[in-house]
């Protein structure tokens, strides 16, 4: 640009939403140059996509459900933008137990929920703060740890329960723990809650809100995973607010101008819904359940005896976690490397955890096939014993790490709600 | 907050987007307080969506393409964030006639076009510039007001042909004049055509790429309107860039980022995307067109004779103008109390020109059924003739005002890709 403001020649420049707009899972499997072995058939073990392998299928109540709504040629015109239909208002009861079971039978009195949301990655170059886990005590958060990170540019704390990557399913208890940190340091906290429903038996899930009467809570959630229709791209935000804190600082009127935003539900999907939630029957989601335990199984028994390995048996949500002591595979500089060079030769494809901002594990999905978990289970253990080096066998043991809470559930509301509160006093650089 | 950065209360203050984001129509639309009169039934001539009435339905072929898309358990997973199927990029042939059809049939070698995208209104306090048009040339532009009005902190020229609210279809001379000032001075343009398939018999619709072969344009349509399914939110960009001027600016990979931020389409109408192009009969286009003029007629004759109104005849899009001469509602301080107290006794709501930041006129949609059109005309008429206190009647004449030529058409991918190009030095604050 000239001195006198008169362009010379094109100067084009991306924003700068869309310059800072970062989506670190789908980038690294968009974009990988990954070669799989021509002699070995793919198996990809890396896309939290349930539907991929066709042996997860959506309820037929569901499918049923949609044609209505196509059929009745009623749900083709805008909605509002909060959403329309039976379920556009859930109303929560006042009460000790302030748990929102979202269905529509679950109308009462009281405050509100909002649904359909629609996911929004970080675009901003907000920061996030990794808080100390332990994967010994089921990826339990450091509270102590915890507490130290806020300071007064927290804006929210956010909570994935039950966890991707870690298939970890927090105890009232600990849930607890954390709330009394969020009450103490002022905090509100955002519960991203969209494998609520999948979790393995014996296994408890304990709604965030339902712990707390006073912490303002936005439980994030969705019909993707459990009903197995991420592509359908519909979820929602529950405003937890007992004490008006979120209404008097404007969040819900801030959510509706988010929601106008976009404006991108699909209809027929909303049109859907409420006999989505009325008509599928319990056992659908009993055989999911039981698919992705078996799978667990499987995997875990497998790979626990694949050197330099240490898999994890997860609590619930559809992932296993792999430790990769990458002391003992010297020819490779990360897990990324791993990964990479796995895809080589065994074609064989787990997400690095570089993806989630944590190294030396690995994330395989268990929504495969058994046929296919097995083979690539045979093949990883391959993989292992061929680059496999040992050293201090100990080294791996006792292994507790820097890992963000929060990063990993790709939550759609989650990411929406991101964006949403900022402390009073934050400068936030654009 | 106090010094020590420990907070002592709730502090709970919405991010800078969810303040900021303003859907001007949407927040109008859905936050006024109108009570229409009990004894005369509720006729809504504000809201631009085809399908409230149910007179105007979409194609057998369209709905039968959802189905089969549907039961094919095929599109439930996670798309692309580009898109994905046959129509996910779309190629354009290099040569002087570089306008695309979009349809799967279209495809070409050369430079390519992406879809699907989705709505982004402005979140950002980015300023637009209104543009003198004349409403007596058919609403074309002031070009010379135009080349006044860019400086250095110009990021794109919106260009919205056919226009919603206006129903203008420009020559392709003025389109060139338009694209001669946007080379002129080095400013990209997004052409807003949402509108491109409805045009009045007559009249014709000029792609705006097509009648450049240099100015890089970012094009931007959908199957909401042509199709009659608004609700399905399905639209996308197309990239004109012959001489790789956004693709060096980096303006590609940034519109790939933005799709990755939302990965908001549904995977369903994706899968039924091809079929939707090449199944549905020609006819069904005309007879929507024939159904849209035949509206525009009628209200045109009947509102022609109402006093104080000025009805503009349209030339392609579903909305008629219809200008209001305060000065002779002397009852009125704005045309936003005309069309409230036209509700509140004639139970007629039409949309205030407010929403497209302009005075004066109200906009009819045109796809309402005939006898609900005459019946709303006749209560316009029976209202004006109320209030109308006979002035200058030359007062209303002759009148060009300011109007920014790119507000008002909700195409989603106008708003998204508003977000995308801004000048290398201009100064954004978030």
């Amino acid at each position: 640009m000239s001195p006198s403001g008169v362009r010379r020649q094109w100067e084009v420049v991306p924003s700068d939403i869309a310059q800072k707009t970062h989506n670190p899972l789908r980038n690294v499997v968009e974009n990988l140059r990954l070669e799989p072995n021509p002699e070995k058939s793919m198996i990809a073990l890396s896309i939290g996509d349930p539907t991929v392998f066709g042996n997860l299928k959506p309820p037929v109540e569901v499918i049923e459900a949609m044609q209505e709504s196509l059929l009745s040629i009623r749900y083709n015109g805008y909605a509002p933008s909060t959403g329309c239909g039976a379920v556009q208002w859930v109303f929560l009861r006042p009460g000790p137990r302030h748990y929102c079971a979202r269905e529509p039978r679950a109308e009462h009195p009281g405050s509100k929920a909002r649904l359909p949301t629609l996911p929004h990655s970080r675009g901003k170059s907000r920061n996030s703060r990794q808080i100390l886990q332990s994967q010994e005590r089921g990826w339990e958060v450091d509270t102590m740890h915890l507490e130290q990170q806020i300071d007064a540019s927290t804006a929210a704390l956010v909570v994935s329960n039950p966890s991707n990557p870690c298939g970890s399913v927090y105890s009232r208890q600990h849930l607890r723990d954390i709330l009394q940190v969020a009450r103490a340091k002022f905090v509100p906290v955002i519960a991203d809650e969209i494998y609520e429903h999948m979790v393995f038996p014996g296994q408890t899930f304990h709604p965030l809100a339902s712990v707390s009467d006073d912490v303002p809570i936005l439980a994030c959630s969705g019909i993707t995973k459990r009903f197995l229709v991420p592509g359908w791209r519909m979820g929602w935000i529950t405003i937890h607010d007992r004490h008006g804190i979120f209404e008097t600082a404007g969040v819900r009127a801030g959510l509706q101008r988010l929601s106008q935003r976009i404006l991108g539900s699909n209809t027929l999907v909303q049109g859907a819904l409420a006999s989505i939630f009325t008509r599928t029957p319990e056992k659908f989601f009993q055989d999911t359940i039981m698919t992705l335990q078996c799978h667990a199984n499987i995997a875990y028994d497998m790979l626990k005896g694949a050197k330099g390995l240490t898999p994890l048996m997860p609590k619930g949500a559809m992932y296993m976690m792999v430790g990769i002591n990458m002391a003992e595979f010297p020819d490779f500089a990360s897990e990324l490397n791993f990964v990479e060079q796995m895809v080589t030769e065994e074609s064989v494809f787990c997400l690095p955890s570089k993806c989630f901002d944590y190294t030396n594990y690995m994330r395989l999905v268990l929504t495969v096939p058994e046929e296919q978990l097995r083979e690539a289970c045979h093949r990883i253990t391959a993989f292992c014993k061929r680059y496999h080096r040992p050293e201090d066998a100990d080294s791996h043991k006792g292994n507790t790490d820097v890992v963000e809470t929060c990063t990993s559930n790709c939550s759609a509301a989650l990411r929406e709600s991101r964006d949403l509160i900022v402390p009073k006093d934050a400068s936030i650089s654009p």
